[in-house]
């Protein structure tokens, strides 16, 4: 029988810091790993032992398909190696996790999930941004920006001010979003945010309202480009959790 | 000046395993812990040089008020403390990290949020249920059910489908939560599951459906009891991605 095994690792948002312990122990562990862009080379370090394959999607080249990813991934396990499948943010949260989950399952691959920081919340709190907040929203919605199809069964009927509204892989079409929300009575002014790069380096993050979603200028927007969205009242709080001294980003002083 | 610092850092769902980099090394370096059960007593053993102080609500004893755990981290800070404010999950998911952090702010006093593992997409993940999937769901909303203000607004008024729901802290109110979905159109053989425990020993679930959710019995149920409640037709795949072999939820063997 295999001794192979496959782990489905949350990479969080990018920052090899906000790896959990486990996922750092499965890498040290791994013969090979398959990463998406966003999740892997800073992680690189980790696991200089194991081979690396790239499968993202944000190169030029075009993205393996699924299914290859899933044949890799079962291969090699059936061959008795420990595969770590390095997945952006959580593995669950709209990265095809679940559909990787099933492909080891029906082929019998011994596996687990080990889920990590998600961006759709991360993201907001490193730009100061609770997407709860007493008195200001008890809920949030987290949905996927890539089609229509995918983000208007939901914000097309949610009502205005009912939760805050994370918006993932939606960068480029923040305005169809925004207009949509416009419609279903969402007021202009609600306040709005979009998070760049969170975890980075080149992070950076623009805050406004609702109506100036649309139309905002982002600095070296790529079509590809890791945005957050963010919309409802607790963005108003960013001024004020953000403005604390310089010290918060770096590590406390030895 | 004060070279006090404050780390308001998530926990993740309770294993240790789940704890990030970040908040390892802030643990390693603190003074001063503070801590909800949840969070604490397993994250023990990685600060055992700092003065842990619990301030949870889950002990037979009242919590201490919220203005009191602002205070003491502050006056620590003030003295040039390290202080962690260990948070279960992610201090900024339902937990009053804004709260804390506009209160530090306020004080003048340097700190930093480190995002966590949420118990929202954890404790279904490790359940087997992803909260999203490519032809069930492109987005999942996560609502507080402490309390009927806190979800009513969200579950009274959300389209039945248009996402999976999760629900924190809604334990006690899963009746109300499921009669309020029902009466709101959501069918009643949606699937819907109850996860207890999630990543501890203790770990149980319960799958079945929305109609069935109100009066679903649950192992050793205290009124206090971490579970999480998960409604959608993702429920449906916990089954098969469960079912994978023994090794799963252990480490792979050496």
């Amino acid at each position: 029988m295999s001794r192979g095994f496959v782990s489905l690792v949350g990479a969080g948002p990018g920052d090899p810091e906000l790896l959990t312990l486990r996922a750092v122990a499965r890498l040290r562990e791994a013969d090979l790993v398959l990463y998406d862009a966003l999740a892997g080379r800073e992680a690189l370090g980790l696991a200089p032992q194991a081979r690396w394959f790239y499968v993202g999607k944000r190169a030029r080249r075009r993205s393996i398909v699924q299914e290859s990813i899933e044949r890799l991934m079962i291969r090699a396990a059936l061959r008795g190696e420990r595969v770590v499948r390095l997945k952006c943010g959580d593995p669950f949260v709209l990265g095809r996790g679940g559909e990787e989950a099933l492909a080891l399952a029906r082929a019998g691959v011994a596996y687990e999930v080990v889920p990590g920081v998600t961006s759709a919340v991360a993201a907001p709190a490193l730009a100061g941004i609770p997407v709860t907040h007493r008195g200001l929203s008890t809920a949030f919605v987290v949905v996927s920006g890539h089609a229509e199809a995918a983000y208007e069964p939901l914000l097309g009927t949610l009502g205005a001010g009912t939760a805050t509204i994370v918006v993932l892989m939606g960068l480029a079409n923040r305005a169809k979003v925004a207009a949509l929300l416009l419609a279903r009575g969402w007021p202009a002014r609600t306040p709005a945010a979009v998070v760049l790069d969170a975890s980075h380096a080149s992070a950076a993050s623009w805050t406004g309202t609702l109506a100036g979603l649309g139309g905002c200028a982002l600095p070296d927007e790529q079509p590809e480009s890791a945005g957050v969205l963010v919309i409802g009242e607790v963005v108003s709080l960013a001024a004020a959790i953000a403005a604390v001294p310089q010290e918060r980003r770096s590590a406390p002083a030895a």
